[in-house]
């Protein structure tokens, strides 16, 4: 069948296992050539094919509630709602989001994009189903690296206490963005080497059998022994334990042994755990061989090779400019210790690792662990470099405060993919960052307007004693400038001016630097003369050059690719008025009050206003008689 | 010997069984007058007696790491470091800290006041350790009721993995602040019971012996089963699966068994979880008989008959105040769910589980599943009343951003202990939730001036189904105002004049509000006339009101008792440049950029400079010319 003619996952319901096989293959033909030319969660899509068709099948959703983790690996289940027409427009603007997404369709019952937030949503449809006294079944599906998050484990021992019906499928692929770490994931390979093991409880029901009744303490220990049967490793006691139902370990990919197990789980009171063993990048042999996580997301690449298309910038990656520059200073720095919670790869930290394995550490998806141990390094006179998304330091917030900044501890805090994201959309932007960190005390806050002061400040990080310090930058690469070969310290809280002004003065910092250099000399063929300052330091400022600016009197407009509430544009307003100049003319742009969508980030800065036009408009507006006098 | 003439834990070295259970005595008995005068954590603290004695006996202090979690257990570890004399200070302005302080003594490594941070802090202060090459010990010491935060549960599976040297001791009470849940919590109750089946194990090898070969499979089997011996229920295998060496359950009251298996536990390679149990609240009879949770912080009390002092303050608490009120909505209102993070006593939620306990969710330690639950809640159309505590809520800072606001869904936050708290200091101080919350969009933030307008929220959060709706309210009690009969709901976005004035508009909420009265009514006197804006809604601000108000010229004044950058009066600020009142009077009030310690709210806001006085010179200050005309 044409997966485009789809609309609705009942067709499913009269399909043979044949057909389904068949559907199988349409559909990874389907996403391996539409992804080729978008980009998108290839592999970990290719890996839950036959899961999701099954999931369907055996379920009814959008009555029966499907609970995608993460949400990247959502597309099949796009494809069997009625959306593979929409395949074109994946991850751009306007277009198919690559996340589930409950405006889409009625079969997308809950949003995600950050990891391990699936069972406290599933345990929150679950009581209402019970208090409204419907039954339909509450299905969440979760990786195992996605288990590792604090908050699906704070769940999973909630729902193992109050033993609402249930049906959690652990999709097991022993990767999530890279190979995935921590106990638990031993815990997981030991049940998957495990194999089948329910003929062990029979055979051992057996053998207890044959035991001579000795009486006394031995008959109580073999009655112990046999209660106790349940708890053997090969049962999932570690599930068990926590008060589920284990079922498992299953084939992903075979569907008898999915719907037998699915069937059996639909029976069964009280929370199950359906084990499920999936290949990533099944199907497709470059994802399905890759062992680093290169196939988690991509760009568009070329079908029969598996060639990534190399986009033309040859600018190094801002990830990999700062951990480089880290592991240089590492060489003759031994207090540094790289922390990353399950972004080797995306961090860029595998020359790091190789360099130092004994100084890296992935602790798994576990943001809140990897900032209080970066604390906890701190206390011991280490120098911890924690390399974490911006997003997802949001999930740290409170270790920022209460570990870090509140006993002033020496974290570096290397916080990459602030500002606007782009393809992944509004669970990804990076754009709070300022706002939830710059009213913490005693945290230093910077961002560069190029690599060449990246990497000074990356060497002010590690040379700076006085408690936390941040450094924020953008997802993407460099501009592509000449790097100095001796790194030097900037003296904390001082900006430069980059372009001497009378009429106006622009402070920006990070990547809107380009863009108010770019509408200075726009303004200046027009008469309008424009200063622009690099205010690298968002926290703490310049207040030197502030005093100075504010005296003067000279209008000033603020940008930033943040959020403008509680942001620098915030700072400068609250500087001036905390220091009595209640005249001052100061103008703001930035990220507006509202969740931005997915787009390619030139787009994302078009709509919301944030564009070189947009600051050679502003600034006319600002100061409409020297237009007027042009 | 006198406990205040304590100075170091070495004397213990030297000390007996029955001298250690004399000296148990004697800080028990230190421990029960103390705390009657100064209020304090009574029940934690009898219970670690001989367990911090024993802890301080066997390992080396400062050398060795003793890293309490939560801290308010650590009365016990500080008498033994030297700080007896300083007890009559206790959570007192400028006394001795409730929590470990670093500043306060070199024994007290690592400080806390939040749960579930130890054993991260441990895992830095181990992998430190191992690239210094040094040899102390290790020795986080985390109750059961933390251990099931999310944070906690993060570090336990990297600790497993790692297999870092590192003695974990749980100290078991069955309780941490009210009676402990979750799944974890009856793994442990299990454990408990099973009682000491060490002789089990032995056993079991014998009866295994007898077993017949038979051959084949069943050969097979038997030698799977003496492999799992150690993951049989008796043997903590919850923790065994997850990398630890389980050790226990010891009787933390009894120094033989204790000091039997600490120095058990110092010669196993590799983590090691000791679990001790212990009784809050031991040799105190109102405290170890206490089964609510009454007793684990509490005021001062007489002695003999455990009555708590009553202050004379008579009216009602805000937490009780705001549950009582959903509590009455809840009985016509059935999409009414209440949840707390392990707060069902302090928040007062008694009334409201008695009489709806299907209705009612107490998660344990864990705000990131309390809010994401209420999220999926949210999604069935129920409408979920989080009650938290502001400082607390810090830790699920991402999960109001990703999984409430960006899907706009309607829970209502309860934020509680809003703005300084007192005696528990600077880790619990409700000041950053303003600067955390205001930049995320969807969300209604709101602070009544009294208890009457309190109910009157509760009533509107309930109504407004258009997104998450939160009310902060501070810690202790109303104002004793009068409370209407009818609820009714107060516009969304809408502020209230106080009190008509020409000279000043101060614009305040929540706690502050009668502080800018009195003041209003001290500048009377003076000539000055003072307007009065009860600005109850931070968020959305009444935009009508800003209009008039900065279209008259009339200068303003913020207050606010929360951190100022980024708070209500950067918005007021915000508002002011976004509209062209590039000439506004704007001056702001609040809490300054650094942390704030413990001491009365009273000491607290005269240390900051948040009183009617300040207010009144401030104002004096800003129309000086108004001042000298008077």
């Amino acid at each position: 069948m044409e997966l485009t003619n789809i609309t609705n996952p009942r067709f499913l319901k009269s399909m043979s296992k044949e057909e389904l096989i068949q559907l199988s293959a349409n559909i990874r033909q389907f996403l391996v050539e539409k992804l080729s030319k978008t980009g998108g969660h290839i592999g970990p899509n290719l890996g839950v094919v036959e899961l999701t068709i099954a999931l369907h099948k055996v379920f009814d959703s959008p009555k029966d509630k499907l609970i995608w983790d993460v949400g990247h690996q959502s597309y099949v289940h796009k494809i069997l709602t009625g959306r593979a027409n929409e395949f074109d427009t994946l991850r751009q603007y306007k277009g198919l989001c690559g996340f589930p997404k409950r405006s889409e369709s009625d079969h997308d019952v809950w949003e995600t994009g950050h990891s391990s937030t699936s069972l406290s949503a599933a345990m929150g449809m679950a009581i209402a189903r019970d208090l409204k006294g419907t039954d339909e079944y509450i299905v969440p599906i979760i990786g195992d690296g996605a288990l590792t998050g604090g908050m699906a484990l704070e769940a999973l021992n909630h729902i193992g206490h109050e033993k609402k019906d249930m049906i959690v499928i652990l999709n097991d692929n022993e990767m999530s963005i890279a190979p995935n770490v921590g106990a638990l994931h031993n815990v997981l390979g030991r049940l998957r080497t495990a194999g089948k093991y329910q003929w062990v409880k029979d055979e051992l029901e057996m053998l207890l059998k044959k035991i001579p009744a000795v009486g006394g303490k031995i008959a109580a220990t073999a009655e112990r022994l046999k209660d106790s049967l349940k708890y053997l490793l090969v049962s999932g006691v570690f599930f068990e334990e926590l008060g589920f139902t284990y079922l498992g370990p299953v084939n992903g990919h075979d569907f008898d042994d999915l719907f037998e197990n699915l069937h059996y789980a639909k029976k069964i009171k009280g929370p199950v755990l359906l084990h499920v063993i999936t290949k990533k990048g099944k199907g497709y042999e470059p994802a399905e061989n890759d062992k680093t996580g290169t196939w988690h997301g991509t760009g568009p690449y070329k079908i029969e090779t598996g060639d990534f298309l190399k986009s033309a910038d040859q600018a190094p990656s801002w990830s990999k400019l700062v951990s480089e520059t880290v592991r240089k200073l590492a060489r003759t720095d031994e207090r540094i210790v790289a922390i990353t919670p399950a972004m080797p790869v995306g961090s860029k930290l595998e020359g790091f690792a190789a360099e130092f394995p004994d100084r890296m550490y992935d602790v798994g998806i576990a943001e809140q662990h990897a900032t209080t141990l970066a604390a906890g390094l701190a206390t011991q006179g280490m120098k911890p470099f924690l390399a974490i998304y911006s997003t997802f330091l949001q999930r740290a917030y409170d270790q920022v405060v209460h570990d870090v900044c509140r006993q002033n501890l020496n974290v570096f805090f290397a916080i990459d993919r602030a500002g606007l994201v782009g393809a992944d959309g509004e669970t990804h932007q990076g754009v709070f960052d300022i706002a939830f960190l710059r009213h913490v005390p005693n945290l230093v806050l910077m961002m560069p307007k190029d690599e060449n002061e990246g990497q000074h400040m990356v060497y002010t990080a590690i040379q700076y004693d006085d408690g936390p310090i941040a450094l924020r930058f953008p997802r993407g690469n460099g501009l592509g400038v000449k790097m100095d070969e001796e790194l030097h310290a900037i003296p904390i809280g001082t900006w430069e001016t980059l372009r001497e002004g009378r009429d106006i003065a622009i402070l920006t910092f990070g990547t809107t630097v380009p863009m108010a250099l770019e509408a200075a000399e726009k303004l200046a063929k027009e008469n309008i003369s424009v200063k622009v300052v690099n205010a690298r330091f968002i926290k703490p400022m310049d207040e030197l050059m502030l005093h100075e600016l504010l005296e003067s009197g000279i209008p000033m407009l603020t940008i930033e690719e943040a959020a403008l509430m509680g942001g620098f544009g915030s700072a400068v307003l609250e500087f001036a008025h905390d220091h009595g100049y209640h005249q001052a003319m100061i103008q703001r742009m930035g990220i507006p009050d509202r969740f931005i969508e997915h787009g390619s980030v030139k787009e994302l800065l078009q709509e919301i206003g944030l564009t070189t036009a947009h600051v050679v408009d502003r600034v006319k507006k600002i100061i409409p008689r020297k237009q007027k006098r042009a």
